[in-house]
């Protein structure tokens, strides 16, 4: 059963008359139609049996070669979608009573748009159904996913090649992006982040001008977007050599992640893989440092259902995908987190990416 | 006046209690705070005379370095930003009995954790005061925008020169990004769009593995972020030499592009300047091939309001920032689109990139 038939065998037991979906990872996911609308409009609305595509008019023609069977209603931009809507609604005569829509992704003036063209019809969120569909990831989903990770392991190589004294955080994040093009891929899945020293205990923090010194400890926390699918790793390591303290908060960094994927399996909870990691670096003494969720769900989105953080009572299932990333970030001193993404299987987590998350220790160069 | 005193204001005028502001940018504008949330609910929360900023736990030293003088309300991940909201206000005694929101940026599951803690308040759509203030630039950002456009410019000059026999589009996009860095950027306002030949017939198009061959159209669609503001521009150039029929349309659009924006000045509506575009390229005979707007507002956002559209009736006034882009696409023949933003004076436009708009032949290459 494909995830366009699942959606609509739920319409069908939750009596919706449609769906409108205007995410464009959905519509996606569901429909095969890539699209980067920004503010325009675009749409899959599906029934019970067939589904519509509402897009720009200047997104006709790829919609049509995507979706052949499927009716295309594109607008000008000096025309409303929602009229358009309205009528290819009414001419075919379709009821529209229960309409199911997406909280998670749909914003308010949309919602009052589509309360606009139906007054009397009752609105249902129906984020959890494409949730829970796309949290389990498909066999041809995985192979997309670990070519996704295959791709940040090369682009870390890259990074961590590119490391010598002087160069600036700035220049780092260049020479990743500009190398891993090389290999085909289009963009990154987030801005790459590339922290030098004691930059990297704010875990958002911003590449800069930064001068790489000796013995400093590099993050590299990067991924790409390939073919729809992203991906997303951390790696700290040190260029020259690493002081015993930070080494072993390193380490206790390291353990916790290694705990919480050992510990990955279907029937566990998300918030107890968290809590592995947790404890293990509460029980060290940082505790206060890790100030994060553990992780959060991945595919086409890199940040997606769901978190894997405290509280989170959800269970593991064979082929979620998730990131397994702790982190202890001591201000002016020190920053360090190590991520892989994996995908559960019957017998655990297979991680994404590969590279070791053992100390690495670079060398110096002039 | 600050933009954040306009707005305090506009609440006194309407008696609004406090606002919840969480689009980005919008956040950025008003209180300085730059921050790239994703899904956690980052807001400036604005009451008539001060402000709080709700924010991840991890963002909050960022916030409080930017804020010195604004409260910060941190929440954990296993938190409710929500719940910590409710408590700040009912601590505090503040009212809230009118919430002011935009509508265009905020999700409609937010709007309903708003509605839910407040279930008394009555909301209102405050995007206008937002876009309206946004829409006016002020000098000091239009000195930025203005090094954007340079920095678009330089960016299209090292794609301009990148161009040799059998380069593919996506190479000269990855030299575009890498060489552009050196500059300071940091990111790209969108994806880099490098397409060539019949390819750029589609305006959406995306860069591929296609191949330059000598005699080929070539089109650039590029902009970059510097500071908080982007720029976007747009050129069609020939890689060689144009055959006849190509260079009429090329000059065709061109002319359209130059008519509107030499008709732009305060005072006239953006459909009037759409109409001049429209109506030259409609009278050479390729009405039918034009299927967008002429242009977009431009800020901190690269697609902002106002829309230079047919049937938009908006007047122009100094200080306000948009694109003029008209394009001919015709299907598996040829696409040619080009672009400046502009900044309106008392005596006109301002363009904010510079390269020549006259037909560029460049040198073929090995």
């Amino acid at each position: 059963m494909t995830a366009l038939n699942n959606v609509q065998h739920y319409m069908k037991s939750e009596h919706i008359d449609f769906l409108f979906f205007d995410d464009p990872l959905t519509v996606a996911y569901l429909t095969g139609f890539e699209s980067d609308p920004h503010e325009r409009v675009t749409a899959a609305i599906i029934f019970e049996d067939v589904f519509w595509l509402l897009v720009p008019a200047m997104e006709a023609p790829s919609a049509r070669a995507v979706n052949g069977h499927a009716r295309i209603i594109s607008y000008k931009d000096e025309e409303s979608p929602w009229a358009l809507l309205k009528v290819a609604l009414d001419t075919d005569a379709f009821v529209s009573q229960k309409i199911g829509i997406d909280e998670d992704s749909l914003l308010v003036s949309r919602y009052h748009s589509l309360q606009g063209i139906f007054p009397d019809a009752s609105f249902v969120n129906s984020v959890s159904i494409i949730q829970n569909l796309r949290v389990l990831k498909q066999p041809y989903e995985i192979e997309i996913l670990k070519e996704a990770g295959d791709l940040a392991d090369k682009a870390l190589e890259i990074g961590m090649a590119s490391l010598k004294n002087g160069i600036t955080e700035e220049e780092v994040v260049a020479l990743i992006e500009y190398g891993i093009k090389k290999y085909g891929v289009k963009e990154m899945s987030f801005p790459t982040m590339v922290l030098f020293g004691d930059h990297a205990a704010s875990p958002h923090g911003t590449p800069g001008k930064r001068q790489l010194k000796p013995n400093e400890w590099v993050l590299f926390d990067l991924g790409v977007v390939y073919n729809g699918y992203t991906s997303d790793m951390t790696r700290t390591v040190v260029y020259g050599k690493a002081d015993e303290e930070t080494k072993e908060i390193y380490t206790v960094v390291k353990e916790a992640q290694e705990k919480a994927q050992a510990l990955v399996k279907p029937g566990i909870s998300a918030a107890s893989i968290d809590h592995a990691a947790r404890n293990h670096i509460e029980k060290a003494g940082y505790g206060q440092y890790f100030t994060h969720r553990l992780g959060h769900g991945l595919g086409k989105s890199v940040h997606e259902f769901p978190d894997i953080a405290p509280g989170v009572e959800l269970i593991i299932e064979e082929s979620m995908c998730f990131s397994i990333e702790p982190g202890i970030y001591i201000e002016d001193f020190y920053g360090v987190r190590v991520e892989d993404c994996i995908y559960v299987t019957e017998d655990g987590a297979q991680p994404l990416t590969h590279t070791s998350k053992e100390l690495i220790e670079l060398p110096i160069k002039d």
